[in-house]
């Protein structure tokens, strides 16, 4: 059985209509046992008279939300009650937990795993899962949990991308390091210096990429970077994707074409779009800890909670923590 | 008279597949007049038979040519007789010169920059200028030439970003700085002191943007960062549009549409790819000197060139120096 947390409060949409995600997850795989943390009166409420398999579902009541206009430190402090502490303390407590799903806020949700859960790296790293325009899967690695960071930090990145992508069965992934320039010796400080250490890594080190080509198949596995850096990458990769077919809608709308066709042209840039729609794609990865954690986006629906269940899930299933530690040589 | 140097060296094509471009200007600005800096046996040859205003033509011989391969201080130091050095050292020389204009080496060009041309300010700003999807300009300062800088360089890049801006019409730029949250206190160590400094400039600061929203008209006219976001930021929103302009061309190939209609949405596509492709636009910005610098890529084609001469000419013609020692209150 694996046995996922589920904090079903903080998200933009309340908890009773992300309870669809977690039914639908559940049916889908039959060894998922999902700890619910949130309102016991509202999920009991949004559970009655729905079929699911009740031996594979905890309702843990947490009736206190954090939310994101909260300081992290002082509601995680605080609000002992609240689904993403009670969810996080589970994860600590109970060895069988294979994963954290959440959500909430991404400061508090930092700060609860950072204050509760044990370590098996210096600094957890926030990784995003992508794929390439060809459907080929990649990652960012970090995209926001270290906006400041020291250039060693950027092999432990690397260790804990290449331990994801191989959850996701490649093999050998390659390491590149987001840079201005291709060349080794072009960078900043932070980047000459992280260039160096990969090097001399023993990793899959395929050099340095620059922006325009991180989404070619040549711009390697794991996108490894500061999380500063990687959180401009990742939301100019988003943002500019979407500019451009949004652009491409206007004109098509005003062009002379047969409605048939513009309604199929249409299809297709919605298509499109929605792959570069991270919002609803399957969340951020939070990896180092002892649980793996999932972050699906604040404005979240029952379709993410299902993303990201099946995320946390694969996570577990494929021994996340293990191959950390196997790529850290524990 | 605008009088523009023009180093016709060093770019990927040879000087005199690229001459038509100087040509072209020369036709379409009555008023420029280009010191053209190359083999003169080379252009020489090139212009043979071509009608132009030879009274608005000087020919600057300068056999030499500094390569993207050469370590760009020696280059400049050994290399006198080349066509960037000998450009450089004109635009010191002659108080006349409106700007220079060069698609060779960039690192080279920074330094032959640095060590003949005085500086209106402490750290010259390479600009990006681009267009928003609703064809409204904006520009990123800095996009490479600081890649390592202390948080107060960013006023700095945002009063030469204004004063740019100034110079396309726009009377009250506003500044926006590159961050990982649109909140004040979202960012690196880096950004956040940049803020504070950027509340107090008394320039039209607007907050933080996100990769997300600099597409987008409220995401501000000059988004400032340090040259190394810049750089990310201006090449990540390149490739991902092309990415996901060639995504939809894929997927439009394969689709059961008409012919016609689908030969429509390909002009779409190429026409919004284009805007997309920086290589052909015109060109980055060097601000800060006594004279501004135009950098085309180094794919340059003659249509290149004569777009670059054409910003250089707009830059001279509007008084883009003026308006840097406007800001500056100098």
């Amino acid at each position: 059985m694996i046995k996922i947390v589920v904090d079903i409060q903080g998200a933009d949409n309340g908890a009773s209509s992300l309870v669809d995600g977690v039914i639908n997850a559940l049916r889908d795989n039959r060894d998922l046992y999902v700890c619910l943390c949130g309102d016991k009166t509202v999920l009991t409420a949004a559970l009655d008279g729905v079929a699911y398999d009740e031996s594979r579902m905890l309702i843990i009541d947490a009736p206190h939300t954090i939310t994101n206009d909260e300081k992290p430190i002082s509601a995680v402090t605080n609000k002992k009650d609240s689904s993403l502490v009670k969810g996080i303390t589970l994860c600590k407590t109970d060895p069988d937990v294979g994963a954290f799903v959440t959500c909430g806020a991404t400061g508090a949700m930092l700060i609860a795993a950072m204050m509760n859960l044990d370590k098996l790296v210096k600094s957890p790293t926030l990784i995003c899962a992508l794929r390439k325009p060809n459907g080929v899967p990649f990652c960012i690695a970090d995209c926001g949990a270290n906006v400041d960071c020291r250039p060693e930090r950027v092999e432990d990145f690397a260790r804990i991308g290449a331990a994801y992508m191989k959850t996701v069965g490649v093999r050998e992934p390659r390491i590149a390091l987001l840079s201005n320039g291709a060349e080794d010796e072009k960078g900043n400080k932070f980047t000459k210096q992280a260039n160096e250490l990969l090097k001399k890594s023993g990793l899959n080190f395929i050099g340095n990429v620059e922006g325009t080509d991180v989404l070619a198949d040549s711009g390697g596995d794991v996108i490894v970077c500061d999380g500063f850096s990687g959180n401009v990458l990742l939301k100019t990769i988003e943002g500019s994707a979407k500019a451009a077919i949004n652009q491409t809608r206007d004109l098509l709308e005003k062009a002379q074409i047969a409605d048939e066709s513009k309604a199929m042209l249409e299809n297709i840039l919605g298509k499109v779009y929605r792959e570069y729609d991270y919002t609803t794609q399957g969340g951020a990865l939070l990896l180092g800890f002892k649980t793996p954690i999932v972050k699906g986006h604040g404005a979240a629906t029952a379709e993410t909670v299902y993303h990201i269940i099946e995320n946390a899930y694969a996570l577990a299933k494929n021994g996340i923590v293990k191959k950390i530690q196997n790529e850290f040589g524990m």
